[in-house]
């Protein structure tokens, strides 16, 4: 039995797209997880991945993947995981469809995040709302739906989890600089975005999501300010924060509670996990996405410039890599986090019974 | 008498840098004034001003402009009117001397904003304000010193000046996202900015400078926080402001008071002034620095974006050509002020007499 | 009668794309021509011009040309000059069809610019080829199609047409940095061009007709060799040009051939026509896009950096604003030089009986 | 004695700049090499270099690194092995100098390229070039001298050198399009670069380097044309190629012969050679810098878009990494390939003496 064979399976929804493409480039050389199932949309179906995908990262198509043969929305899998990297449309459609065939589906897609019955997440910060997959709709097929959050969420609630443990949080305003890659691809059209800044992605659907999730994250209550940009960077959204605290603390105080933060990924050493999962940077200038977007393989969300401010506390800069922890690395480190809670271990004849 | 003969001759300080290119460019076919002679450093001194100027803009160098001798620093001067586009350190050193030998200097550097003595000047908002050179401590020698605020300063305060007269300013919170040519030439090097964000101008100056020159302008306290960023645009710095109002209002009404907005030069028919000295765009993804920072040439401070927030009454977005309405166009609309108002009409003996 | 009902009437087919909304532009103030008809896709048809098009330029939207209404492809037009600004496909459509129905099609696109009836034209080099429509298939119903060339082939020809004329062409090489604004809206994505070049465009589409054109242009025979690549800048394709010549030439001679270049718009003084079709600029680092491409407001073909060449004879770059001279400047002084001519006063029955 | 004694100590000289920084990054983990002393200019002598160095690049400065105190230009050095990363007005004073005391530079400037006693090594290339330095003067006290090419030209040369070994050569044409980490720190203003093209680098001096070099590392006689541009872009210059041969060749024969280039450091397995130092992408639209330039680790050349030319016999695009493999790697892959040769193991009582 070969290594290949040795690994769990997974399934790719949208295996095709930016973040679909992360995936599979992050899979890799994955020590658990094996890419044996490509669906994309039915333009693609039929033909191999290596010709579907028009492959956008400046590491080459892993040869393996190339030759798998891209299937169609709906088509039945065999891979009991599947991680999906679907826009919301397709998302609403399939993802329930996959947990209604007892799937475990991993979705980095938008839609069911603000669902009461979904966990949404991070696995530094809520890793037990993972367990509540067993009360979901799915749970009797043995099928399941986790999300992980909106690609600037995951850099704003990395900053903002020590904050809330050491000190809560009373008020957050946020504004973005949003790298042109968090748009898929083809996305933003150069002619829109060579040398300017457009004040607004999805007409305000960015906002509402920046503005509502950090709090089911966090289980906390807290006015969320936010403003979004788009500027001509291809990784990393950068973020300027402020936080006003619940308790007074001083910027020494801050920094230790930034610094020092770490989860369960890192206790239980899971394969995609950074080992800092969030580092300060003492600098006025950084982090910027040109020289900190790699740290950590791009798990590592980087906080720095950290100085006081009038109104808040404290205002920051917060670096976050949009398509590895925000978007592909993120739904993976969710992947790890079920495996290594067991939630993996499903009856695979459900899963046979349901096609 | 020629036409160029007639008009009011006027001298440059720092003429061959960005801000100064500016300036020769808005004179050349000004209708009051006429660029008469040009300082720039010692190392250009000497020379003619086309050879010394590296000339950065997309028009010509205007001819009559290109063959005028660079004087040096503390030269005499024949033009009682001075406009400074000097940095900090010279500002510091010569715009004193030039006023104490009896002439008016129109200054874009810092150096003397916050100084009581100096009239922080925006015509649109605070055209009074010029008066107090009178009072000054050069006015017996017949020389005053007036300023113009710093580039995101003047965009921020035309948007947040209807808002304050209307319904009075709370707190406001800016995230500036600034062009490289705010940092003149050479300025920001491309290694640093080539598909990047820095989230620091100055080391922190910059936001010094944001933090306090709104209220003296306004003249109103509120708590204004503030986060810089440097993005690669070229020209133009868009800002997210968040405003909480003393008065409560409605989105309508903000956008009102924003829209029609219009002060002393609209009155006045200055030669700088824009028709609209303030335009509101009722578009999401507006303004942006590629469309709109040519508007009313440059002089026009665009606003668009407008959204409630629930943590500040209201967001928006805003644009400032930086090196036009954020530094020449102001430093040339003061002295058209200034003119207007009578002010350059001063004893011309008393420079001869300075020398 | 008003102004604009004094004008000659104009319909723009493909009136929202890119180059579309360049002849909008330019016709807004237009001495002779007004802005009558729009034609775009079915999907714009019925809307009103400002809706329909997603205006892209730095200026505003013309406000009569916001108010009207698309026509959809085949309409009837009541205009007898109409301006193309299609792609190839549709053009290989819609053109014979307006010429056969009387209208007279000074087409942007490339389909017939290789067709021996269909005058290439570029009017400071061969305008005697106008003529030649007197003699198309559409000529009885009182119809025509002249065309203009390739965005890059405008720069070429123009800066080999005085050294053609004054010395002979032995061999030519050109290797061109072309703008993303050339592949029309949305066109290059992104994600392909931040921070990149390619080197293809139309997989090699470009580089048959750059190879092509000018020898149709310059009635000349000569090998042309070229590479294309596509690089992030907005406007304006910069080609680094090698000219081997039939006659033995100096520098100093070239330069002068090069720089005194004039030709039948000048003459005529055509509203379009710069002052100078092509103006030599005699520095190493220039021309460049950001600097000269607004030259004689876009119609002005820019050539720097003249040396001397071991295997040509001398090689220089030329500058080209691609969608001002090398499209919608080129079709609106080709129509101009048609008015000029005296070819558009042709008999109005013939098209009402088109219809 | 621990690993990092255990290896060979290295100094670098200029360490603190752009390709300096690229020469520490590669030594952090090189198994053969340890960076042991670093010089730079008299500004950071004395300074730790973490603290010297304005680190550009995306991995963190590596500790060790970070500790080393910065030497004085002309300083005594214990490390045998030099590498230079020196601009060419320091090196012509320093490099002979530490030739002379015994010391072995292997440089990456360009002031004694040309210089007919110093070898101009690409190891893939001329490997027994290397042999040289045995003659030149600085032998007998032990040192030597050798450098690499231009960062163009290494490019150029990879892709040459088997077009000269199976067909011979008849002209070459290049026309560059070159990345702004090539200009170094700060280098090139993004004033001058944001959305623009610079059809000059050098005043003619980076022309003059690429039209002479690859002659004498080829040691075969051909015209070669160029012309060199600055595009924005960080890392990686991109050519477009035109080349004649001797022998007429199908693109099928080219083709083979470019993609089968392999050579010396590859059967030595020198550390820092990439598997194929040339690699063919067959693809119209390739290679391009932000996806083909990490491939080898940054020491692959990338060729593609192979055609058939009019004048030429075939066109090409080819894509070097230029601060990697047209310059540290460049350096590090010479030092290696002097280490396997045994060329290395010198008289250590020689240094000693010098001082």
């Amino acid at each position: 039995m070969s290594d290949r064979e040795r690994k769990t399976p997974v399934a790719i929804l949208g295996a095709t797209g930016a973040v679909g493409q992360r995936l599979v480039q992050a899979l890799e050389s994955h020590p658990w997880f094996v890419f044996a199932e490509a669906v994309a949309s039915e333009r693609s179906a039929g033909k191999r991945y290596g010709e579907a995908a028009h492959w956008l990262l400046d590491s080459e198509l892993p040869a393996a993947a190339a030759e798998l043969a891209v299937l169609s929305p709906g088509a039945p899998l065999q891979s009991r995981l599947v991680l999906s990297a679907l826009d919301t449309a397709t998302a609403a459609e399939l993802e329930p469809l996959y947990a209604e065939r007892g799937h475990l589906v991993v979705s980095n897609a938008s839609k069911f995040r603000m669902d009461p019955r979904v966990p949404l997440l991070v696995p530094e910060i809520n890793p037990h709302a993972a367990e509540r997959i067993r009360e979901q709709p799915w749970a009797p097929q043995g099928g399941g739906l986790v999300t992980n959050p909106n690609c600037s969420v995951v850099g704003i609630v990395m900053a903002l989890a020590p904050l809330q443990q050491t000190f809560g949080l009373a008020a957050v305003t946020c504004v973005t600089m949003q790298a042109v890659s968090g748009a898929g691809y083809p996305g933003v059209p150069s002619l829109d975005i060579l040398g300017n800044v457009i004040p607004d992605i999805g007409g305000g659907g960015e906002e509402a999501k920046i503005a509502s999730e950090p709090q089911k994250i966090l289980e906390a209550d807290f006015p969320l300010s936010v403003a979004v940009n788009r500027v001509p960077v291809v990784d990393g959204h950068t973020i300027s924060m402020f936080v006003k605290l619940r308790r007074r603390a001083s910027l020494d105080e801050i920094r230790r509670a930034l610094d020092g933060f770490t989860g369960e990924p890192q206790r239980l050493k899971l394969p995609t996990a950074p080992e800092r999962p969030l580092q300060v940077i003492d600098r006025a200038d950084r982090p910027q996405p040109l020289r900190d977007v790699r740290r950590g393989n791009g798990m590592t969300v980087s906080v720095g410039n950290l100085r006081a401010d009038p109104v808040y506390d404290a205002r920051f800069t917060v670096l976050v890599h949009n398509t590895v922890r925000g978007a592909a690395g993120a739904a993976l480190l969710n992947a790890e986090l079920l495996a290594a809670k067991g939630l993996l271990a499903a009856p695979v004849e459900v899963v046979a019974e349901a096609r």
